[in-house]
């Protein structure tokens, strides 16, 4: 229902074993694409996940390894004859960096769209699903992102019944639409139960541990946060860079009752994450040493 | 001697087996790289040279696959403490499409120099080799480039016996120092014996067959041309796109006395190149459906 895949892993620079951190979300049609270094179209292909479905690319911030990789996934949507827009949601400066980017892809079959986020906590809404910025703690402005779709109560067959509403209208009350007939105002919350549970995702990387984070985290589905640093004595480099560790990240997950942890932008000096499963698994039981192409089906409990 | 290696062998876009076309030489201490398309780093990484002994980047053209990359190949270099100047040589526009990349790679520990190419063939003469730039026909202003390393002729110990040149001037005067002791001066040729061939090796691509690539070619040891097109029925498209097919690649390595021809930039739709090796065989001996990492180390005839 919702597919998530954590294209790359990698965090500063490209290696060959290791794309950079880019996170890809399939739903009910639309792909959603967060950052997209050098090697994201590459790792895309090699996932055989499509550029064409994505209606939004959404950047946490411009350091190259979040961004370097446009210009290319702009050619390469373009070369497959996209005609409909692609929306680009950033932190402010958006469509500066990207005006200069395109100076290598100045021509485009598609028009580009721009929403810059303007306030520490931003919400964008799109069918069926909402998408929540928030403001994290870099050496540049950076944002994370949550994913949420709702989901709506259970339809409650015998009180539409009751009410006498018309059966041909059940399903379109279902969905959440209000209808006038007739003279008469049918609402939604005629016929459904109480609001069930959705899903969530976030997604946060790079910043230093914040409330912010633990905020959007709380009680989402799947957290996907930065591991840069993995052994302790890089703790303090963590704090002077504004990055996290793989400790602090399964700290959040804790402290926000995520269910489950993936952990991502490792450093290139580390050659294997692998080595701290055990320690961020004693921390945080569902955290997860992430490795390129992760990906999961998300779905509505039963 | 000098070790020259195609990082990559793709055009228009990097795919999962295969990097963007990129070509790198080694010599006499320098490195030197043509174009630089998204992913040539991690070619590099992968071949495992290194970006920290490169002094000259070329670029043929500012389409985006071959220049892409440039942003974290410079932030890269920074990354391993660089302080040494770079040098980047490309056509007209350079510092306006370098800077304009430069949104997201703003502070580089060390100096970025440019030399634009103005006519339609420049010579940039350096330690021990010459780097020619010739105008070929692309859809935008394109060079192709050779790498010259001349030979001296062989030092005649008779004749500078003969003429009783001191013996601690040999050797300088064998790398070629004029120089002037007690009022004498003494020339190279005046114990060097005729000059001896060279090494040559000429990168070219994307462009239709010009004059200008036959006559920059000639005699050439190592030709790497672009290969965009196999089938024959594509000639019309190579002709419209402004490239060349493997086939007018090999006539051209024939019309100039090449030794040996790589073939390169192939179509991301081309998936197996090497089905085409008989056919540019049979046009010219020597040619190769080159692949990434393809290297070789020429040195002097003996």
């Amino acid at each position: 229902m919702l597919d998530v895949c954590l294209l790359g892993t990698g965090g500063m620079m490209p290696l060959p074993y290791r794309w950079l951190t880019s996170l890809m979300m399939r739903y009910n049609g639309h792909s959603i694409l967060i950052d997209c270094g050098e090697g994201t179209q590459i790792a895309m292909k090699e996932k055989g996940w499509s550029p064409n479905p994505i209606d939004i690319i959404c950047f946490t911030h411009y350091h190259a390894d979040h961004i370097s990789g446009l210009p290319g996934m702009l050619l390469n949507m373009g070369n497959a004859d996209r005609t409909e827009p692609l929306l680009l949601i950033g932190p402010k400066g958006l469509e500066r960096v990207v005006g200069a980017l395109r100076v290598i892809a100045p021509e485009l079959p598609f028009e580009l769209r721009f929403m810059e986020i303007t306030s520490p906590e931003q919400t964008f809404e799109f069918d069926g699903f909402k998408l929540k910025a928030f403001k994290v703690n870099h050496s540049m402005v950076c944002y994370g992102y949550t994913i949420e779709i709702d989901r709506s109560g259970r339809f409650d067959k015998d009180r539409a019944e009751k009410l006498g509403i018309p059966l041909k209208l059940w399903s379109r009350l279902q969905k959440g639409e209000e209808i006038t007939e007739d003279g008469v105002t049918y609402t939604p919350d005629m016929v459904l139960g109480e609001k069930r549970k959705g899903l969530k995702v976030t997604y946060c990387t790079d910043s230093r541990p914040t409330d912010s984070i633990r905020e959007a985290a709380k009680d989402t589905d799947l957290l996907i946060l930065e591991g840069m640093y993995g052994d302790p004595e890089e703790a303090e480099k963590a704090v002077s860079k504004k990055h996290m560790t793989m400790q602090e990240a399964c700290e959040i997950a804790g402290e926000a009752g995520a269910s489950e942890l993936w952990l991502t932008h490792y450093s290139p000096a580390m050659n294997w994450p692998d080595n701290y499963k055990d320690t961020v698994r004693s921390i945080f039981k569902d955290a997860h040493i992430a490795k390129d192409g992760y990906s999961k089906e998300l779905n509505f409990e039963d």
